[in-house]
């Protein structure tokens, strides 16, 4: 009999294992039930959807599924799922569909978090005007609001928050961005490139770090202002007409803690190398899963498209019988454009690193050498292991910042050393690049730094 | 008493260990003897001078190294070397400069080779209307031709050969390219890439690969055409104002020679990983040299500036009392932008692999995922030793070729196999890159082959 693999969710965590399944085993059935009502879209592409930038943000439509013989069930809700004997019982509208399963396949993403603020919530929906930013759906709900917004706070200035910042300054919207850490971006950057990076967002963008959300003020149909506060306590209003929420996700587990699968200290679902759970024949992937963060070897939410990607594949091989294993860790290599500006990053920032003291070396430079013109700035901040030298992280904010960074990702993948980074010829050409790149001094800066201790 | 260190050549090798002997030992004597007349510039930057996207090309200029305190001796040559008791004797116009020195760096570069051609020459030295590239004096000579030619003929057609076609073709010159071997730019891409790269020249520039040529025909006092021979023997006049040679380069060893250094087999000065010749505290860095190719561990002649660079930093570093090293082997990062299409390559192109038959992955794609506007076509081909996947040498045409090629770079410099290089996560955003970006997937494809053996 054939291989039956069944995957619940259709984002791009589900739809690459859906897609690797298929390419592993050409006979086998593979269903993906999807409770949304798109096929598979790019999250990372909404705000970009809400500029007007692109007007498609579907990456495979169902023809697309149809065609690769994988079943796809779209507002198809999982009710029950027998993992004895392995079956699966889903309801579309009136419709109930039932699977027999041999590899059960979850990718049940990830849900924004809404802090418990007053005036957030009305009988347990948001207010009118408040959004958070997740679904295409949610980004439908904010492009009908939005001709009627004149000005927007933020709540985070994560990439989404910003990104979404960006998006609202094009419709002229004026903007504020509340974030309670001390700079932006925190996530990405440390506290000093968050702060290159703020210089360089538009002034009429009001941005209020170290500053936290405390109260909602609607005036019955709709928001009106919101009360903010900084560190010593001092609070104030910032008037309103739509608030958005972008301060993080939190895994959607409830499936899988309900099949016994294990959960893990960071709220997602426990993966090994294969994407295997902790339950025989079901493996998770995306957004609802943690693995492990390959620079420290703790537990890494995975949050990113490019993980969850990776995931996707591993678990689809594996599914479908074949033999595949994710790295020993995941890099978190990131990267967003924000007011034409590129911005990347990997491994763990500072502040997410309280186990030891990186030293870090910094750069500010043309992308070209001095005498040719059109040269743009880059910043190249790396961060090495004060013992050996080793890299463990980069960021980078201006002209190509997001190979640059791709260079760091291949180079802490391979535990190299500043040291010996400085000794790789990057490529040369006057309007390329400089002799010696950013990338290079920046971790020459590091290297000699360390090597003095 | 102070260390003394003598730099024989003021290009980007000589300049650049003058300066790191000057940062080493802040109380050494460092001194240039060189025998141009500028002080240092780039002689990549050349074509872009004669295009006019640039009007300057000195990288340090004269006040630079007297900040620095290095003696530079412009148009000085140098006439005599006593090795036992370390005394140069050099001559600048009738003046006599003797100096005492603990090191000497030669950097004398290389310079270009002019085939044996009927014509070419006239007593010793180039016909009106034929020129090469090499120096600054060479890219004044050309600009001053320049308004009086109607018709160039190009001969070879390595990175300058086509830099200097794309700075003629923007005062509207007709021109013709000849390239001996079946593609164009063949010490950076295979065959295949060199036919991608030849379709977005424009079409009015002829190029004729496998070609020779044969003869120069002058009218007396100038150029009037030359004949070009192809494989089958047949020949054809092609006219012409002006031909360039761009046939490559001889390094400069006589000096060394002298000095009693051995020369390797493929024409440079022999170093080790300190930079050091076979010949006690005389080093030698640049063009002039040869070093060891990463991947083949084969002797490799030094043509980069990047290589150049890098030996500059070790000889500086180690002739004024330090300690640095060379990799073990240079990876020839390189890089060109030809009619705004970037083009970068690491290690060998596969016809300078005669030991073993790599296998190939390539994949060309878009910059951008499918559904992102403002995507730009790039090509990535990597080379896998087939018995274990080790990458062995990337190129790439398009967006972002260089950096692209700096990530495989760092991938072959530590031994990376392309089934590790896909495990890697690549920066992904949608305005800046897909989830899978083309350098992985190029992997991938090799993968696949080198894996189903």
């Amino acid at each position: 009999m054939d291989r039956r693999i069944v995957i619940i969710g259709g984002g791009a965590a589900g739809g690459t294992a859906a897609q690797f399944a298929r390419k592993t085993d050409r006979k086998a059935e593979v269903t993906i039930f999807e409770a949304g009502k798109y096929p598979q879209y790019s999250k990372c592409a909404l705000p970009h959807l809400i500029s007007k930038t692109l007007d498609n943000v579907i990456e495979f439509d169902e023809k697309w599924f149809e065609r690769a013989n994988i079943e796809l069930f779209l507002e198809t809700v999982v009710e029950k799922i027998d993992r004895n004997n392995k079956k699966i019982v889903a309801r579309r509208g009136t419709e109930t569909i039932e699977k027999k399963f041999d590899s059960l396949i979850i990718a049940t993403g990830a849900e924004p978090v809404v802090p418990h603020i007053k005036g957030i919530k009305e009988a347990n929906s948001l207010v009118n005007g408040v959004f958070v930013l997740r679904t295409l759906d949610d980004a439908c709900a904010i492009s009908s609001f939005l001709p009627k917004v004149k000005r927007a706070v933020i709540v985070g200035a994560g990439a989404i928050g910003l990104e979404m910042a960006e998006a609202l300054h094009k419709f002229n919207v004026k903007i504020t961005v509340i974030e309670m850490l001390p700079s932006i971006l925190p996530g990405m950057l440390d506290n000093d490139m968050g702060d290159i990076l703020q210089k360089k967002i538009p002034s009429d963008i009001e941005i209020f770090t170290n500053h936290k959300l405390i109260e909602v003020a609607s005036n019955g149909s709709a928001v009106e202002s919101v009360v903010i506060e900084n560190e010593e306590g001092n609070r104030q209003a910032v008037d309103a007409d739509m608030v958005l929420i972008s301060t993080g996700i939190k895994a959607n587990v409830e499936l899988a803690r309900s099949l016994g699968c294990s959960i893990g200290e960071k709220g997602g679902i426990i993966i090994d190398k294969k994407c295997q759970t902790s339950v025989k024949d079901i493996y998770a992937v995306g957004d609802c899963t943690q693995y492990v963060d390959f620079v420290t070897g703790k537990p890494l939410l995975v949050g990113l498209g490019s993980m969850a990607v990776k995931q996707g594949i591993v678990a689809g091989i594996n599914a479908a019988g074949g033999n595949a294993k994710l790295p020993e860790g995941f890099l978190q290599t990131r990267t967003t454009q924000l007011f034409g500006i590129e911005i990347a990053a990997v491994g763990p920032v500072l502040n997410q690193r309280a186990d030891k003291k990186p030293v870090t070396g910094k750069f500010t430079g043309s992308s070209l050498p001095d005498y040719f013109p059109g040269g743009r700035e880059i910043t190249v901040k790396v961060l090495v292991d004060p013992k050996d030298g080793t890299l463990i992280g980069a960021q980078a904010i201006g002209e190509n910042a997001a190979q640059r960074i791709n260079v760091f990702a291949c180079a802490i993948m391979n535990r190299m050393s500043a040291n010996d980074f400085v000794k790789m010829e990057t490529a040369y050409a006057p309007p390329i690049a400089p002799t010696l790149d950013p990338i290079s001094i920046a971790c020459n800066v590091a290297r000699m730094r360390y090597g003095r201790k």
